[in-house]
């Protein structure tokens, strides 16, 4: 956040806890005035202040983004939310409603669409070095080693964060953005096989989906918390009609393009020969790897281009184009809505509700 | 079949077209009366010949096998069998009745069992290196730049050879089988998904199979002839409750076993601590890759041991225990019957029949 | 630097062109009244302010080096320096002198020591792991595509930034410190091979150095310009009784070691079985990569420690033991020193001068 | 050498122990006839026969070369012999002579540069791909885990097969071959620094070579004993002024290109767009990997079409060009004798006597 010196934190309730709330703010050296303990408080002061906050970073668990998110947009404040959006379909379609209603900014934090390589894949599909798309393969399988009977536990593992189906918002949803950010292809209907693994778990812990993509393609999607041994397990490949692309979120800096019966392409970022949107969101020169906190950074410095731009009444839609915001939201929500349904009904092909 | 001096090739009926027939088997110098253009005739003066052969081996398109099998086994020929096994899972019983009726031996050539380091993943898995299974990746993703409109093209795009589904038999028996070899665990029920992609193929060109295992397990299977881009396209992943691993074909004296937490173990061909049945697959030294054709030798050494022995009345079980045979080809038959069934109805998950 | 909040740019002295001087400081919000035009009035005026800074960063080229960092060690002021640390040997042993002279921290920003396996390698050796250090390899073989003809051209093109060798300050110095750093051993004699390729290039692109360390191990640097195609060039190999080393820092997360007969061993950032130098330099969870700037970071992060530790009389030592500091700098220039002496006697074993 | 059918084994002497000599060729199923304990025996009743064979293949210690192959070749037989070619470089020269005196075929069998992947990057050489060639590296860096006690111990450990530095003829050999082969450059001076390191070894285990080629470039060649870890140890890289190629013995089937601020180029094997020469010595289709026998097999191949070209007096010098032959082993016994002088006088350029 603070990478481009684009952001200051002066303001924070940083907890449900009162004391944690404030021990934190302080550490951040936020001014005693500014630390709160409830976000509802924070969110009228400060839109009360004439230096208020120009956006709030939403890092709540899931089930309380709309009300946080809410209560930050009626006052006229944008938001950085993390993901995934809401607790189901229906708060994520409400969300998307107040946007509109009062014309906020919204970034949605799913952050390894800010490397560049991943940029260059959208550019390359974008610009059909791939011919038609036919198959499409993305993955976020983790190996969590989580204690199921642990009552403290992460929200990923909690029934009440977002149903059984919670997988899907914590690993799920990156796997599903980030096919649906380089194709720019929406699921049409989805086909899941949800299981428990883990003794205890009161989640499912494993999900496959299949998936039908408009236009006619085809492709899986696998949110899992027991890929033991993975280290973190998000990946993408994809197929068109000349050749494929992947990437794996473990080497950021590589992207390969394979054209059938040719050599395979190790596009790396830094070469000249990329897309300008790739070339953009470059740091260093070729050979020196970047890493996971500038891909985060990415997403922040082009939203606050966009916050800025849109306080000068300047054009500012341009910034976003690159960025998640509400409408990815909503749309993982529709597939997560539908893949709990095909999981209910012996994962019978359920159509997305958008 | 040459490498290891265990087999001569001495007579052959080797193409339906009487004149390449005759020049291909001049080429492998094959003596004038043992040339033959019909296969049930070289079944009969084979077995009526003091020399006869000892096993026959079957390459033609699969929806011959049954008949071709069944012509030298009711002479007491063993069989050497390309896969798949069968045109249909009916073909597949009853090949598999006559070899018992006949007491055969019957090797199903799933060449890439044969390299040592998919034996040393079975060991593995059999010696609870990575505890109780739960997720079974396995794929052959090819890229066939074929023309759908070629009329003499290869049996994998003819319905007639063994239905619109063949591509199960000609990719899929591979994923199958190596995940069904090292795993040990039988499909239980399966859902399907399967497209075709390719203008004016008559048969499906990629498939999805999510598949319920016996104990639990869950995986995937992807058989594709549109991954284009892809050089071959096996590989498998099997993720345990203690860890996983991953093998990838096209680099096959590599196995990778990765634990949580921990740092990932690239086991190699060669090393003194694999297994008795990675080591006694192994030729040379580490560092001195093998190759496919080695791999392939494998089961044919195997099988000629098990074939001598039983020449011998010694105990010859052993030798066929590493290696694919007529009930591995029923049980991707099975699967094949069932994945069909379930795509026509919509991807329900259906019940393999055995 | 500002990654982890620890330091402040507060004053500078940016430019030899005072308009570029103060445009850069403007850039970096900088007081009006601390932004200079001339080192030795910075340096002069910062040491009579109350809030003085507590070190300067010393970017220029290396020719530059002593100058600067002499006159600001004279007013009590520590050091940040840019690698290589001067123009020639003589320089450095008086610098070497100064820090004494004047009590001062220095650093030394050989970067890629901050990396987190940099660390676990020279833990690793440390430990006994790799048993007695054999042979050696280290590289910076970079490929440049410059112009030798452009009058404007960088530093390290020019003769007169440190004579003929200075290859071997600006890419030969990382490929040594970082040899040196891991396996804590320092080189007696050398024996040197010098070439220039680029036409009308008036320093050395190529150098190959053959290394004699204390204690009976032999190695080889190599520093190019020329090695074309490579993005960056840095790599070690480090070969012991009872195994190897490998990193490459374009991947930086992973350090590979390899003991005789048995799997490759893939350590990578995060694993909870590194050593405590690696985790402490540890930011994010594995499979989160880190990249190039946290690297840098780390070295400024101890630097800070060891500086703040300082001002509070308490002990600091153990802050500066991980990271490069005037005498390494020393031993770099020792080595260039007998290199360039070595070259022009025809590749003689020379002994290094310290 | 059976694996294309174009050799027959026939005869032998098979062991300098005459009941091993006779158990090996009985168990090779040779005419108890044509089992010799003596190669001049061996030499002279062959010769007499009217079944001569053709060509005999010397895979005795080094020292033993000169001995044998003169024997052979005096009888008009052709020669196919192990690296490297002879104890010393005299002998080398002797045999050339005789090569010529007797009008002989003569392959050094140097199996790597079988390897398609090999044949390609001397192609790309050949074409200009690289632009002028600057820096070569070659590496043979085994991790020999022998006892140097051992009196039974390997030739390869030993001061008689060919002089202390007979590592550079065990395994330098080969690296100096490859670079050789594939740059089409003679080294005409060398610098080396051997050393031994294991305790009681009589013969260097390690030895580093700088060297200047005709032509202008520099390289590196590494030969050792005592790289612990390396499973084999043998890769080149060749820097030209447009680009590099990578290659590692242990992935054979892979070659790297990489120009200047471009992506990297992952040639394979199998691919329509490589050179005639790689196509040529490729058997199966792209991802099919094919292994250390089938190099060895091409060697084989390309010097039997020769010998029955020239038996028919068909032109047959096109088939030797891409296999090492008499003129590459005088070359690497001429590099090594310069390279054992140049240690002995301290590392001094020493020129290569031809």
């Amino acid at each position: 956040m603070r990478t481009d010196g684009l952001y200051d934190v002066v303001a924070g309730a940083m907890s449900i806890d009162p004391e944690i709330a404030k021990a934190s703010a302080r550490a951040e050296l936020i001014d005693e005035d500014r630390i709160y303990t409830d976000f509802r408080v924070m969110a009228e002061r400060e839109a009360a202040r004439e230096d208020r906050i120009d956006a709030v970073v939403i890092a709540t668990p899931p089930q309380l983004h709309f009300e946080v998110a809410s209560a930050f947009m009626e006052k006229g404040i944008d938001v950085i939310c993390e993901k995934p959006l809401s607790r189901d379909l229906g708060e994520a379609q409400r969300l998307n409603d107040l946007v509109k209603q009062h014309n906020r900014l919204f970034l949605l934090t799913h952050c390894y669409t800010g490397y560049p390589m991943v940029r260059e894949a959208r550019a390359m599909v974008a610009s059909g070095a791939l011919g038609k798309i036919q198959c499409i393969e993305g993955e976020l399988c983790a190996g969590f080693v989580a204690d199921p009977q642990n009552p403290d536990r992460h929200w990923r593992f909690r029934e009440s964060a977002m149903g059984k189906g919670v997988l899907l918002g914590e690993v799920g949803s990156h796997a599903h953005h980030i096919v649906s950010y380089i194709t720019g292809l929406r699921i049409e209907e989805v086909s899941a096989e949800m299981t428990t693994f883990a003794e205890g778990r009161e989640v499912y812990d494993n999900a496959y989906l299949t998936a039908r993509f408009e236009g006619g393609a085809r492709g899986r999607l696998w949110g899992s918390y027991v890929a033991t041994g993975n280290d973190h397990g998000l990946s993408f490949r994809i197929f068109g009609e000349k050749g494929s692309l992947t990437w794996v979120q473990e080497e950021p800096e590589v992207l390969w393009f394979k054209p059938p019966g040719k050599p395979a392409v190790r596009l790396a970022r830094g070469y000249s020969s990329l897309s300008p949107a790739a070339t953009a969101a470059t740091r260093f020169t070729a050979g020196h790897p970047e890493g996971y906190a500038l891909a985060f950074a990415n997403l922040y410095a082009d939203f606050a281009k966009a916050l800025i731009a849109k306080r000068l009444d300047l054009p500012y839609q341009s910034y976003l184009d690159g960025i998640p915001g509400i409408a990815d939201g909503v749309d993982t929500m529709a597939l997560i809505d539908a893949a709990v349904r095909s999981n209910e009904k012996g994962g019978a092909w359920t159509t997305l509700t958008r």
